[in-house]
């Protein structure tokens, strides 16, 4: 257990990347694997459509390539661009952050709510637990209609998401998750407001990686 | 992120408790939890029946109740018993192995198979994969027909492991969890052998606990 | 057919004991199997929250097994305790009554609604239901929030009843079961009110079980 | 309940009529409703195709409008023709007998197999269980490949159930039906032979009826 | 290639088949298929039971047996009366329109909305999308409340369908499925005015038909 | 209805346009829409990788931005790709061949099989199914494990695609789909030899653009 895992923020807001770096300090412990964040520099500004998404993914498959030394993957991108190509191409693991972050909700509740950034980005979503057929474990999904960049500096976000939080709960979410790879910097006080769990989904993706290693 | 990871054996053979010891200690990191390994002595000394495994639960509920110190508990028995009535009466998270075992084998391919001890377990692991909605990620499950304790100990627990997983694989499984807290040693020669991912389903629900203590 | 059909409250209420020995007075027919209706004294007065139901699978595997003269049993606690325990230790056929009673609100209508008597165990009879895999044909459920003992004893049970039939029928349930042992005697009211069938689960499992013994 | 549940066999074969007669014989019990089994002189001498089927609808609706002194009405071919007319054009309840059967199972194991008598009726059947959402719960269905007068006279008729129920239990059946109204006289041994529970559909549906008559 | 595409009204309006000629002029191309719309005389007015709906089924069958030259069938009613009967009786290839409409809505979004004329064909249509096992993505479906006959010729129609597809659009719906064989005029304008694809069954339907018949 | 429905070939192989060009010519009728198929410069020699799939995703969007005057889009390969992209950047319709295909053949038969080209594109197609929320429909998928250019050009290909299509109907198949743009000249004999329907993906699609364009 040598290599890092190696977190790509796809979009090349460093922002963002250092956003991810700051929400993932914790995990990074004393003879365990490092954490390493990286930018795609190829990456657009946010990705906020299908074609941003999809735009992404032969430079992530190109990254993931040049890293041999690299012991695990994440991309740290809610609409998991380029994970199966990813895996296709590199032999270490690779995880999808809205994978890991559904998967890690449904260890949790019964059922789970998702805040997304955006109106458009749900039916991505949906079509995407629908590929994982998990859909009849989800209670909603709500937008807060707010920009990737917005949401990592906006002041009005954190109160936005205890509004969508508190909707999601009375539609029966007993655990809600963070649809953005920007907003881990409020999934605890969220999740003391709210009184379930909040899933941060990069944070997820990371433990995921983390077992996989540690397992050997 | 005081309290340790309580890992509960609920059956009553120590054998099983120190392998699952075995199983984790590269889980243990420098500034990470720990993770304490317990009997239930009020167990069987194998669960092997539903009855076995219903017999455990209040003295799960009990033990849990008896350990504010702790930050999150894994029930180490892979038919989860007590896990609802365990959650309803702690406020610490609590994890079951058939739950994160499953769930972790989603983030690593589209179908899973499982390896069971005991061809009586793989209707009640079913109606649990039922309750979980995830039937239709399921390649197949193939039983050891062996006992617990036999598992843990015997000879030939590993070339049938691999006879199973071969035929999980040509099912169409690209990912097998081992039905059972006690196989954990065999996981990694079997990955090896199989050319897909293993899970060791204690190892995923330590893992899904620690994921939740590092987040905070 | 010389044995009878065992119906058991799982709670230690006898005033719930009594009253499903009224609701189930028609069932009884000469050359018929007989109905005994007993208290289960190990149970807890209600069974309201996961612990209290999980409380009795233990009293109840023993009570079955202490009755081999028995030709059925019907477990008469909505939450269904215990019912794969005793299936597994007696020989005799065991009906649970959601599971009766949704089944039997299956041969009436393509949507079924429950009424529940408190909003902490419609997460319970969903994962039950996801269990059954007949969550696709749920209207809905909605609680009375009202004890055991109320809704049995209670005068303001009846509005409230109708109230939310009238809910469930406007979301698309044609048929109606009552979530609980104890309101059978609103049965036959309640449904010429609705208009639609509506569902005694204790009736419905008694009714399974009879069918079970005439058939021979 | 002065009304007789009236059993309506919409071939014109009588000596299936008869059989239907006499497997019901023991659900007349005194104090109880009676049971009446009638031949629908308008249908075919058997039922053996889709056309076959649609032939009865419009003969059944007149059939069941011109019987108001009925309690409730089974419909006893396993292709439940007509169900959905008869139900929308008499006030009493009207029981399917493959609904009612396949049901009736649903509450004895949680897969179910089927013995159909001719392979062309298979896709029938998964038509209707995939509109019943019941098909995963299906283990199997197999054919006799025999017609519904030879199976009800033929000689050969038992050991082939045999075969085909071992052969669904196999597969994963914990309980089977009968998938034809002309079977009934098996059902006890070959119950016995199983050793899982074997469903006839007929009594199946009867019992349903029952239920909702007893209970007022 | 040398015989049409047969579209059988199953009702007997023969404003309704006049208004299914009109709908389907354009799809009638030099070198391909001729589109021939014939009334059903055995048919009722409307179709607007389940009565209705089963009471044309031998008609349709007899009515296609007497077309060998025909090349295909479409029969033009949402409750795809007799479709099954007519597959079973006729080699050529037969259509129904709400089995079309919903399968070419699945090719425009993810999920589809139905406009329906009576509330009370919604449970019928939902049956039938059960059994075809596609209500995962069925967005909602809401009723005009209008006869067939009012539907085609009544001046309010419009702004109620631009009402409805508004609704479902608000619910999710990426398309919408106009639930009636009458409504094709109103296609276009409601497609341009919602801003999403509208399908008309019928010409769905038709085209199904055109592409079998022009592949050879 | 002035523009064409531009068929788009994503590899660069000219002798599969060609191909297509073959396969369509009975879609090009006197009054209707022109068919003109295109090949995809950027594309591979041969799509055979998800890595492949997604590197032509980008090209597809640009090529159908640079084509405002055609009416309708299909993008003829059968993993979809860019399907999402392309529908979000242009206003046309855009149809991919194994929706369409899939969705066409759900319009003939129950359950549909497919013969794939190579067993690596099944998990693939599986994914894309399971997305569709189609998968339950399916009877079984088998590979020839030939590439696209053989399977084109190869003499043994018939016969395999008996040998699989005659598998695929044992197994339940009541339609066979063609999974791949390159074998369309088998469909009329193999749909003659398996007696049942085989559907040709890209005619399925190219039929779906006919319809939209048709319907004005």
């Amino acid at each position: 257990m040598t290599g890092p895992i190696v977190v790509i923020n796809p979009n090349s807001n460093q922002v963002v990347t250092d956003g991810l770096s700051g929400a993932l300090s914790a995990f990074t412990l004393q003879g365990g694997p490092k954490i390493e964040c990286l930018t795609l520099n190829e990456g657009p500004f946010g990705i906020e459509s299908q074609r941003d998404s999809d735009s992404v993914i032969l430079p992530l498959a190109t990254l993931v390539q040049s890293r041999p030394d690299a012991a695990a993957f994440v991309i740290a991108c809610y609409s998991d661009p380029g994970l199966d190509t990813c895996r296709s191409v590199v032999p270490q693991p690779v995880f999808g952050i809205q994978e890991s972050g559904v998967l890690t909700a449904m260890a949790r509740a019964d059922r789970f709510g998702i805040i997304a950034l955006a109106d458009g980005s749900i039916p991505r979503h949906r079509r995407y637990m629908a590929r994982m057929q998990v859909l009849d474990r989800l209670a909603g999904e709500i937008a807060l209609n707010m920009s990737v960049d917005d949401s990592a500096r906006g002041e009005g976000t954190y109160a936005r998401l205890v509004e969508a939080g508190t909707t999601l709960k009375a539609h029966g979410a007993g655990v809600v998750i963070l649809g953005c790879a920007g907003m881990a910097r409020h999934r605890r006080p969220l999740e003391a407001e709210l009184g379930i769990p909040v899933i941060d989904p990069v944070q997820a993706a990371v433990t995921m990686a983390l077992g996989a290693l540690l397992a050997g």
